[in-house]
């Protein structure tokens, strides 16, 4: 389908102030990378078996065929790219790693590295990449989820045999969730509470096989693919392996929603006037729209510092310095939840923003809507994961207050009380200035945490535990600003080191400053609170805010184009390139197997006979 | 299937502090009421065409198929009991109106009572009500949602013939959304522009046939159903007809998905300790779910007060006094949408709430939250009421200033600022005082949109619609103030007429302070920047909300109780009365067909190929 370019649309792109091309430079840094991704698109495009156009449509059952077939694609295209991790990781974006393996391929592959012996690599490795064994990954018990220490299942050393037994006892031991893969695995690597001689040494995971290999049923019991005899493991770099993966995901899943809903919105006109607005050109709408459209900015430049810090970290630990672990293992917990919340609702705001066509599924906004709502669960449960952040700066405004060093980024826990010195709305568009309140902020909130809990504890509660759930909630609020301030000095750092035009330059500033201000204008209850700014302050900030949008309304889809997201990607007949957004519809409808006869067989079997007695009485 | 009670759960039940019955009666308010609702809750147990326990695990065509049989039985119940519109409510809200036939029997059934003559309703009142024919109700084209004075379609005219030509001339004018109603229905109620000689005379309904009733095939061309020949309409009470719906869908909507949560949430247990602890101990669950439990009895309340008010205007209107039109309308718009989207938030937030087990279809909350999404779009999208229920306010507050006589729901606009008196947390349960502060938040908001257009005018917006739309943003926050105050003032009436126990009474109160406390703490930027609290006071509300947690925690899933919603309109593994989710997901599970076999047949078409090396190598 070739299709002239929507005239709405059109105009939107004319009207940009900046060049594409060069923004789209700064998103994939280096050229070559940026290239090669046009490679894998033009790939996608020309493979039929990797489209997803036809999913909505498809029976579970065609869902699950066309996802192996795909999968296998992908493990093919692996194959063929020598196994270049982020050629794949393209890849598997620009299918929004709808396909079976994905665990197999993100998951278990990635463990034998972090986990598992050399001589178990060295066995399993090379069948796991030439999906000759396909595993899953089965940690959550039905009754277990984010509480690991007491999961139900058991792997008990038998020293006669030399074999481990598992045992999953009862309902709730049984291990839910590991998806689609329930169909395909031979293997799973299985996290157990592992028994030794009478004596229990917390979860393990282990490889086991689940379904025979000669015709794939699974095995009448349980049992133990020998992995390893001698019982112990070394866990190392479980926790740090996490961290990679949600800023791709996030990240993923925060961009194809934005760039749709722009899309859409730009074409989409409705209201008075000769030729109907466009509704993009509705303040309201804007501001459904462009807070999402920085935060993806913001999220992009998170990433390359996170890819960054993380590279950091993991060369001090190779030279056996493990001292500022416990500071990464905190700010990605608050990231990881931080991101995906801002995803859930930036995609759900962006669905919303689409009216009736949001809630399409051929838009793919709800399925994307879904994902994000997936990562807030997934891989570490947002409140808990807040928690855990939060208790981290807890720990560490005691560390300032004792007069011990603390990470860079948290330094600011030990300055005075903050009160701003912003005179002006233009003043938020200072990312020094705005810093300085996002600190005071967060080290306000974290502060009174730790005061109100002391006056638990002063109040009779129970214990400390007590008093820290009595204060949770609060808790969870002030790891939030700490990630918001996080999440706001990357963007402005990244922002800073880039040598752009100026065209480009006055577009990162609004974004920069919108991303501030809008997080400013939602919690602005926060900022009067902890005194750092004044009611007057923030309605400016709230006014700097809708100033942005006159920058961002004439590049807002020339933003989102930058990202080069083809078709074949976004998948959703709201956000094609050309924006032929009703033609696209009306022929996603067709597709629809119920639609494909006039009369729906069900007429017969229920309609017809209550119908039959009416032709005589019209 | 008869299970015991899970100990947890009967745990929480025991621990309650009021008495559940006198709650159920004050809910249903007249006992016959409730014990009719029972005795049609037994009938849809004991009518399997009416479950839906198997629609996640249908076909499409299958879902189809089922859901146009408990359209029929919806029928055949509403023949029985005589059309009683309570009964039909109740048993619809039984099946969360996941049937067929609903928009027939909804929207177009009544619309003959307001929009047809005598003589149209005497033909086509009976038809309709027998299923001789079904009607779909036609408004939305693919190009125009919102803003009906553009829609494309055309009715126009034929003098000679004294027939009406209805044209859908391009693709942006094809009708779109009456969703599964495609399907069934024979005829439509079509909204489209009436062309009399020449001349446009605006949208108007018209009743037109679509498919044969000889063979349900779609008619060769759409033609005029003859409903009236004089192309005139009186458009009576067209408007009002709205009133009463949001109110009953949101309250389902919302409902369910409280009592599904709390149920789920006291049976879960995860966290460290002996036994682990009940996840709804932590504070940071209860900030999940409790609110929405307050959430759901102010809406009880709140739809008592809508039809109270309803009955006063319907019958002003039938005396001729149409006075109070306006602000009824605006009203109206403005708790359409703040309803909608707090089911929207609510509904998300208690699905998160329960972790995974919250994202499976079974457990019925993704697809509730769907539909409290819908509820957003549809029916006058939110943004535009807000918007609507804003410029109302506007011209109210222009007329306070002018010395007219304004409602009384808005005479708070012309009150002096406003600081509150409040000196301590507890006070924050004192209604009069917490909704004096509510007044003085909103006429602050609204006062500062009106004084920001004035200065956008005088700053050179080119007209009064630039003005507006510049300050369209903070007109939806005020419009949304206004409503959340009217919400909180008819919970606050209500609770005070009510003649209850002390216990009950007490939780109550908990429960209006938990309403107030929580918008406040949501929204406390605000109040701040009203000038209407200070800081300090702010963080009181939150202590105070808090504190409210101690009395909700023993009664949760007593309160929810109190609503009697069997397990059969639940319909969630979550949610059942006995609480044993665990056994439930595990059964439900097994529903699946692609579980059925232990092989998926896609293995032999695509797996088996790929793995059929692997076994000579392990
Ligand atoms: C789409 C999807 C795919 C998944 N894939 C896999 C997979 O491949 N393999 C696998 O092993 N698992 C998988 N999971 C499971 C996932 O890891 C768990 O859902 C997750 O760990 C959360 O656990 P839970 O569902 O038991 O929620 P729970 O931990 O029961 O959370 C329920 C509620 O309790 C609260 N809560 C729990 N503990 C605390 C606490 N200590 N303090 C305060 N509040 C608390 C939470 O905040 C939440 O509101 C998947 C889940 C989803 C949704
Ligand atoms: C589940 C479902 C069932 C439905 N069933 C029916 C049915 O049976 N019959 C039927 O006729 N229709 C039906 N509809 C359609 C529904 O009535 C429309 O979706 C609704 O009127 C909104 O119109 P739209 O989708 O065109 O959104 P739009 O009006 O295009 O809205 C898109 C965006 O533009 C913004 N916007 C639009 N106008 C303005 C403005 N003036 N100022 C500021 N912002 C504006 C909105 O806020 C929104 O963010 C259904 C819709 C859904 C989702």
């Amino acid at each position: 389908m070739d299709m002239k370019v929507n005239p709405d649309l059109q105009k939107e792109r004319d009207s940009r102030t900046f060049d594409v091309d060069e923004l789209s430079n700064v998103i994939y840094e280096n050229g070559e990378r940026r290239n090669r991704r046009k490679e894998i698109a033009k790939y996608v495009e020309n493979t039929p078996v990797l489209h997803r156009d036809c999913v909505p449509f498809q029976t579970r059952s065609e869902q699950y065929e066309a996802a192996l077939r795909r999968g296998l694609k992908v493990f093919e295209f692996a194959d063929e790219c020598s196994w270049c991790k982020d050629d794949i990781v393209a890849l598997l974006q620009m299918i929004s790693s709808d396909c079976c393996f994905v665990l197999h391929l993100g998951l278990v592959i990635p463990a034998f590295d972090k986990l598992a012996s050399d001589e178990q690599t060295a066995k399993w490795l090379p069948l796991c990449m030439q999906l000759q064994v396909i595993a899953a990954y089965a940690q959550t018990e039905l009754g277990h989820g984010t509480y690991l220490p007491k999961l139900e299942t058991t792997a008990t050393y038998d020293t006669s045999t030399e074999e481990f037994i598992l045992n999953s006892p009862t309902l709730t031991s049984m291990k839910f969730w590991p998806g689609g893969l329930g169909h395909s695995s031979t293997h799973a690597i299985v996290m157990a509470q592992l028994w030794v001689n009478g004596k229990c040494h917390g979860p393990h995971p282990f490889f086991v096989q689940l379904r025979s290999l000669q015709d794939h049923r699974p095995l009448p019991v349980v049992k133990l693919g020998q992995l390893s005899a001698d019982g112990v493991y070394t866990r190392r770099g479980s926790e740090k392996s996490g961290m990679r993966r949600w800023s791709n995901l996030v990240q993923g899943a925060a961009q194809i929603a934005r760039a749709t809903a722009v899309c859409a919105g730009s074409a989409r006109r409705g209201g008075p006037g000769e030729q109907e607005s466009q509704v993009i050109d509705y303040q309201t709408q804007q501001m459904k729209l462009f807070p999402w459209i920085a935060m993806t900015f913001s999220f992009l430049f998170l990433r390359k510092h996170v890819e960054e810090v993380y590279n950091a970290r993991t060369e001090e630990m190779n030279e056996g310095n493990y001292s500022n672990l416990a500071e990464l293992h905190s700010v990605s917990a608050g990231l990881k939840a931080l991101c995906s919340e801002q995803a859930w609702q930036g995609c759900d705001a962006v669905r919303m923003a689409c009216g009736g066509h949001g809630a399409l599924t051929a838009s793919e906004l709800p399925g994307i809507a879904d994902y994000a709502k997936a990562l807030c669960t997934a891989e570490g449960e947002n409140t808990v994961m807040y928690l855990e952040a939060g208790r981290h700066l807890l720990k560490q405004l005691a560390a300032v207050r004792a007069g011990r060093r603390v990470a860079d980024s948290i330094q600011y826990l030990g300055q005075p009380a903050y009160t701003s010195d912003i005179r002006a709305s233009a003043e938020f568009a200072n990312p020094a200035k705005v810093l300085k309140a996002f600190e005071g902020r967060a080290a306000a909130m974290i502060r009174h945490v730790a005061l109100r809990m002391e006056r638990c504890a002063a109040a009779g509660a129970r214990d400390a535990m007590e008093a820290y759930d009595l204060s949770s909630v609060l808790l969870v609020d002030a790891a939030k600003a700490h990630s918001e301030l996080y999440l706001l000095r990357a963007f402005a750092a990244g922002v800073a080191t880039l040598t752009v035009s100026p065209h480009l330059a006055r577009i990162f500033t609004a974004l920069l400053t919108l991303q501030a201000t809008y997080a400013i204008t939602r919690s602005s209850g926060q900022f009067l609170q902890a005194g750092v700014l004044t009611a007057e302050q923030t309605q400016w900030a709230a006014e700097e805010m809708l100033q942005t949008f006159t920058v961002i309304r004439p590049n807002a889809v020339a933003l989102m184009d930058a990202y080069e997201h083809p078709d074949v990607m976004l998948n959703s007949v709201l956000g094609c390139y050309d924006g032929n957004v009703y033609t696209r519809i009306f022929e996603s409808v067709q597709k629809e197997p119920m639609n494909k006869s006039e009369v729906h067989p069900a007429y017969y079997k229920v309609l017809q006979q209550k119908l039959k007695n009416t032709k005589a009485r019209l």
